[in-house]
């Protein structure tokens, strides 16, 4: 299939999610027309800039207005406010979905919005950068990458099969879940090591017996990839963590008394627990590689940037 | 400088880092002979498939005879055992040192075994990926990375110097520091961050409400980074966990009560405290960057490897 889907998409919320929609809608041609809309005057320009979109406002319902289909890529807290906005100006018909990395929250912030006449089918690419802002979206960026719809009862199964195939053909495989699972799932694989990595560069961060440049200077001994997520937009993070309270906070527990029962084989010197918890992890890498979830390429394929040669040298496991 | 730094250099360990090291000596023209020891026969046939060295032996105290760089790259709670096998055999004058990545304790199971005519120069190439074995070493792996010495009182400036000049030809630089800081540092940017790694992984794999299957498949979305540290060497884990404990269990202390407070945040729903915390960790990134330890690609360069049009479209930050 090929041509445009939509005829108008609106896309509410330029950052690094809603800039590359914007740049792989342009790329396959999927809409007749792209009206783009965010609330920070000086964010507009620069996605105008980039000539992103065929229109511009920052008026939300102004860019809603006859689009087929809208896309809410704002950080999940202003989900509510966007969804009262646009609501008076939605087209009989349309499909309103989001991105948002929660998913009973955004429910409960937009569903009581949404006329009768319009299809809204929660949505959640898991793909993602540390970078955010227009300037950072690209293309490529949901090929191979799973987007998880958790639809609500008596969804349009024609409304969902042409939000799918607008996925599929921004290069992603489809996935549905309900809500709360997909909250579940997220605290674990998303939500909490992104949580942890923001902790461990605080703690870092505090110290006094190391001083700070010690730790930046020193950093390439595994520090600095839990910096990385750490970088990550603190908007977006924060209103997660407001969001997803439950699960993570569940998850949260579970991690502390694992790293309790870890901190006790250290402190009573009991190597073989530590053998025995170092090995297991083990497979979890080996799995996530053969899923085709990661590269298997040294250190992320870092010193295959730095040194191409070393990519094609490496044997292959 | 150039031409050989030694006459003869013995490697005794040939994992990632003794791989790595006999890749380097052989390019950079190091030393007139390698010789290379490991007790595993199956590891050592390998790095002789691999031609690694000119000499190979299972006796740790056959390969350093006549050697006058002796290179101890082993798990560091062995250091002890390989001391005392190759003690009797060094030549006079015979430079020791080691790589592990814990110094008091090396230092502790080294150095009552050398002899008053050998200089034994405790050191640490911050260097290595998640792959072990003679396989995965390659000569760039010390490029532009840190080699930190914690020579004892008296150490003799001349030895230190050539051993500096190795290293230096081997691509790093050198850093030298007391062996109760070294070990502090490399609790925080280093150990902590693979311990809390392993940990997480560990959590993932225990839970019930979320399936394995889902772990793996939906790992992109951040958990993946942390498998891979959490695919590093157990016995070399094992080891850094039982031979740097007092600095680790301080650390894992602090990391405790910082992961105590951020969940009260978001128990508490305090959005402002929240935001703080994930902005202040955004500088630390930045610094890591402008010092030339991290690359400056999103996704740590995956994305690079992937869609190589992507690191070209990327604006310079």
């Amino acid at each position: 299939m090929s041509g445009p889907i939509f005829e108008k998409i609106a896309l509410v919320g330029i950052g690094l999610i809603g800039s590359s929609l914007a740049r792989v809608i342009r790329r396959e041609k999927l809409a007749g027309h792209i009206a783009i809309s965010t609330r920070s005057a000086a964010t507009l320009d620069r996605a105008e800039e980039l000539g992103l979109g065929d229109s511009y406002s920052t008026d939300a319902a102004e860019a809603v207005k006859d689009a087929d289909l809208v896309i809410i890529s704002v950080p999940v807290g202003s989900s509510g406010e966007v969804a009262a906005q646009i609501a008076p100006a939605l087209k009989a018909g349309a499909i309103v979905t989001d991105v948002g990395s929660t998913k009973r929250s955004v429910i409960a912030q937009i569903e009581p919005h949404m006329p009768a006449n319009v299809h809204f089918i929660p949505g959640h690419p898991l793909a993602g950068t540390e970078k955010s802002g227009p300037d950072a979206g690209f293309a490529d960026l949901f090929e191979n990458r799973w987007c998880i719809f958790t639809p609500l009862p008596g969804t349009d199964a024609a409304a969902l099969e042409k939000l799918s195939e607008f996925w599929r053909r921004c290069g992603s495989d489809i996935d549905t879940m309900d809500p709360e699972h997909h909250d579940m799932v997220l605290a674990i694989v998303s939500h909490l090591p992104h949580i942890i990595a923001y902790n461990i560069v605080g703690t870092a961060d505090d110290l006094e017996a190391v001083t700070k440049t010690e730790v930046i200077k020193y950093s390439a001994s595994g520090f600095r990839d839990f910096t990385r997520l750490a970088a990550s937009d603190p908007t977006m993070w924060r209103d997660v963590c407001l969001h997803n309270k439950d699960a993570i906070l569940e998850m949260l527990a579970r991690f502390s008394e694992d790293l309790a029962s870890l901190q006790r084989a250290i402190r009573w010197g009991d190597g073989e627990k530590l053998f025995d918890m170092f090995t297991r992890t083990r497979a979890v890498r080996r799995s996530i590689i053969e899923a085709g979830q990661d590269i298997d390429v040294p250190d992320f394929g870092r010193q295959a940037i730095e040194h191409p040669d070393v990519l094609a040298a490496q044997p292959k496991s």
